[in-house]
């Protein structure tokens, strides 16, 4: 049994779902809300912050809560398919870039774009912040900027092989295309990237995806946007 | 050759001189300002935040930045003394509360109470501002309440071992202890923590920094403060 407790728009609930889909790996999720936290989630953890993995295997029961711990425990355990490469410097470098993305949305992002309009959908609040949605769509032009350098020679951000940092920046910029925040057209290599990451099976569930009362953006599910 | 490019008292820094130092690793310290990081750090990442850490051993050249990527690096390749616990449940906490910890300082303390007194130290800034400083108290204030329930009925924060989440929250307190801005009278277990970890071999190179122009508090390298 493997529970995954989530927010479907949560840009770290989404990157372990796509780690377990990849290593396909069976999992029923539950939802729990950033500001009302599943019951069971709240007696694990005083201050719940993202997704919680529950897992019960040959291993014992093991409960992990930050995209880190889920994800670096899920690649210990299942080896079948790796989501970090072999030798150590790759390691090193996409485990680097993994973090770099998750610390750039999180702190210049995540709590701009993506919280004002979540805010707007879910709690009805009336227009979203003009000033904030501005600042964070300059931290994401030089997001995009440098992810887009990154692929210009590579099919994947560290090289020919997809990583766990790939997975990281899709989860993240998923969200964001969901509102149809992400502009593409700027990025034409990135944007290759994204329809190749796109249209691997593990991005299928992610593209169901839907918040009451708010549409997704006309192409958030098309593969061929 | 092992060479790790840090500022002495920045916490990741600090973290990983603490993890190297565990592991009874040796190696060349260079100091790389986070307002002028070393060149050598600037021809590899265009943008370089915290540690970096070049490993050139039997696997190759490694090189490696953020916590997260060198420690696990560190803890896949040197396996005689480890940071982190053998069993998977314990290794999920373990690297949960490392996270939590460096998150919570980075996010709400150490942009604060730290920035400010190093701006003060470093750039000779007058009286730093207090507005600044009661809101990083505040923050440091939670974060000390929740880790001193945590040593309360253990030797270390995740159990009877020490993990890289104890050598993570000790990098951090480190070094906002250097400016005299931890009050450990009101977190007695916590303190009885502090000087158990502070008393191992790991931690006695740190208490040597000294940053030009401050003293550290007078009790910052007493080890029975």
């Amino acid at each position: 049994m493997r529970k995954l407790f989530h927010w479907p728009l949560d840009p770290a609930s989404r990157l372990v779902r796509l780690v377990l889909a990849e290593k396909q790996l069976d999992f029923d999720l539950v939802v729990s809300p950033p500001w009302k936290p599943a019951e069971e989630v709240t007696r694990l953890y005083a201050n719940p912050v993202g997704p919680v993995l529950i897992d019960q295997g040959q291993h014992g029961r093991v409960v992990a809560n930050h995209t880190h711990a889920i994800i670096e425990f899920l690649e210990e355990q299942y080896r079948d398919v790796k989501v970090l490469p072999m030798l150590a410097p790759d390691r090193a470098e996409a485990r680097r870039l993994w973090r770099w993305v998750e610390t750039r949305f999180e702190s210049e992002i995540n709590g701009s774009i993506l919280a004002e309009r979540i805010a707007q959908a879910v709690q009805r609040t009336s227009a979203p912040d003009s000033a904030v949605l501005r600042r964070g769509a300059h931290a994401l032009r030089g997001v995009l900027t440098y992810l887009n350098a990154l692929c210009e020679h590579h099919s994947y951000l560290t090289g020919r092989q997809l990583t766990v940092a790939d997975l990281a920046a899709a989860a993240n910029l998923s969200a964001l295309d969901y509102f149809g925040d992400v502009h593409w057209d700027n990025v034409p290599d990135l944007r290759e990237w994204y329809v190749r990451v796109k249209s691997r099976p593990c991005f299928r569930d992610l593209l169901k995806d839907s918040l009451t009362g708010t549409k997704p953006a006309a192409h958030y599910a098309d593969l061929d946007f």
